[in-house]
């Protein structure tokens, strides 16, 4: 465990391909989504419990969720909760974070997650951070853990790396965002493709440089009064930042441009969790291949995903492949092969219902 | 209107067929199953507004369910409404409701009705009830108003008629239960069955007469102390008398063995609504065949009943002839074909969690 570790959780975000169960006021990152008893945040943080000390661990998260996080997350202190007034992508999120702790320790090497993802092979993902920051602490790269694809999933970013050692650590070539299926099936035929997971390893001074060169609008804005920093200026200064930001991706805005990114083959176990399918796809599934999170009786029910309240008495006949999902004042029940119009529903759901809806 | 016509609403069951809706502690009669502000008691009581004074009216339920009754017909006094300890079936309701009713008037006629059946046509009810009435007060006749039958229907009971004049009163030649699907539809073709609608019409005294000859083990019962009824007594008289009696229905032990019942030919557009389906055949279809009464928004769904608490924003995508209802605790889905499964359904329930279940 190195001190000059830090690690920033993005927990800004809503989750909404997961809507009823991911809300506006309640996102997925804060569901015990598993159904093991912790959050999907608080399993992240524990994740790096054998990478950096807990007082390096800073959340970044939208205001609103400030109430959720110190709730689910009591042993940070308040300079370990970064609130942003607004939500605009990953890349304002990580250069508000690098900054700030680029002022507590300009040495820092930073790991960055999203909040809502899932790793299933803990002592793996530690082994290939470790890796990772050993690498990061040692030239000026900017890395991401690229997951070994087992099916051609048409939903994540995939990453070409070069493979011309037997170094771990790859190379990239190309990245390409959401192909089509046969594209996706040719990347997974190739086997120099991985999944981009959007986890991040790098030296602050690493992607602080990339900021200044290919987002420089943001850099200025984050830079501009380092001063502002873990003092009670901060959310003040923030606040006026992020009027100023406009909405982008650290993919879109660095990973993409820059020649200096590697990534780590990382046989972790890891899902972002993206989608109905995806919880399906990690799900432990009954003998009937049913996904279960809820009080249910199931009677010629097969190959689908409840996720229900406790306090409910969940009876189906007859489903097959079907998403049953009821959270707080909403019931949804979707074929799985048309999740994608969760989207609709939602947009729909607050046409005719309100906010509250979503 | 005539004073010497009671109304004796039968409200003590169960609607086992409509779980999870209709409960053990709030059963069908006590709904809105219509989704129209009204009960279905509350609409059988204002079904007779046009037959009776509302003090002739009286309403046998369930010991349990006496603050519902109050509480849905506070126009009924305390000796109006009658409380069975526990439930023996119709044969044992009917002579309670009518040796007590002998005793306020000795010549009164007397109409049984459910109290959760549905009658569409009120005026038409009010015609064949009156000219019921006219032959139960002029002969010793039991009447019960026949259904003709719109479809081969399995789940109801049949009877022959005598079309030997053109009264809309008819000898009834046979009695037959629940037939299978090919003898009711040679039922419906033949043109002289009707649906035992299980409203009756007849003199107190042809009952009486007609308990004292088929069903002497429970007229005596409640003939031994006809002092007890209308005073402070009659609970315990009940309730001691109830301990006696065996479990048989006036259908069984009455109807199907005399030579002086009769039908009344009855367009009423009546259901006895004992099934979802049932529900849903009367219910008003929206363009895709769906029946709803709940907050919906529906995909690609068609055909199917939806039963739902208002505050529940019920999203449905890709279902075809389902039933979805959720009352209280419970939500259900299965499909509208089998839905004679959900007596298993409660039963398994029960086994699982318990009487508050069901």
């Amino acid at each position: 465990m190195d001190n000059n570790t830090y690690v920033i959780i993005m927990a800004g975000g809503i989750g909404s391909r997961f809507w009823p169960f991911s809300r506006t006021n309640f996102p997925k990152q804060f569901h015990d989504v598993l159904g093991i008893g912790e959050s999907m945040l608080q399993m992240t943080m524990k994740r790096f419990r054998d990478i950096c000390p807990v007082e390096n661990v800073f959340v970044v998260t939208n205001k609103d969720y400030e109430g959720l996080v110190k709730e689910q997350l009591p042993q940070l202190s308040d300079n370990q909760i970064l609130l942003e007034p607004v939500g605009r992508n990953t890349a304002p999120c990580i250069a508000y974070a690098s900054y700030k702790i680029a002022q507590l320790n300009p040495n820092a090497n930073l790991v960055v997650s999203p909040a809502d993802h899932v790793v299933l092979k803990e002592e793996a993902f530690t082994r290939v951070v470790t890796e990772g920051l050993k690498a990061a602490s040692q030239s000026d790269v900017l890395i991401t853990l690229g997951i070994t694809p087992s099916r051609p999933d048409t939903g994540y970013g995939y990453i070409q790396f070069i493979d011309d050692d037997s170094s771990p650590i790859k190379k990239v070539k190309t990245f390409t965002e959401k192909p089509n299926l046969e594209l996706a099936k040719m990347f997974l035929d190739s086997g120099d493709f991985v999944w981009n997971s959007g986890i991040f390893i790098w030296n602050v001074k690493s992607i602080l440089s990339a900021f200044r060169q290919h987002l420089p609008e943001i850099s200025e804005i984050f830079e501009d009064s380092s001063a502002a920093y873990n003092n009670p200026q901060e959310q003040n200064f923030i606040t006026n930042a992020y009027s100023q930001c406009r909405n982008v991706s650290i993919d879109y805005g660095i990973m993409e441009k820059v020649d200096n990114v590697f990534v780590v083959l990382s046989d972790i176990g890891w899902s972002d969790l993206g989608t109905w399918n995806s919880l399906y796809t990690i799900g432990e599934k009954n003998e009937e291949g049913n996904v279960i999170d809820g009080d249910t009786i199931l009677y010629d029910t097969k190959n689908c995903i409840i996720k229900t309240p406790k306090e409910r008495l969940v009876v189906v006949q007859g489903l097959d492949d079907y998403i049953v999902a009821e959270y707080d004042n909403v019931l949804m029940i979707c074929k799985k092969s048309e999740e994608q119009k969760v989207k609709e529903f939602m947009s729909d759901a607050k046409a005719k219902k309100g906010a509250g809806y979503i």
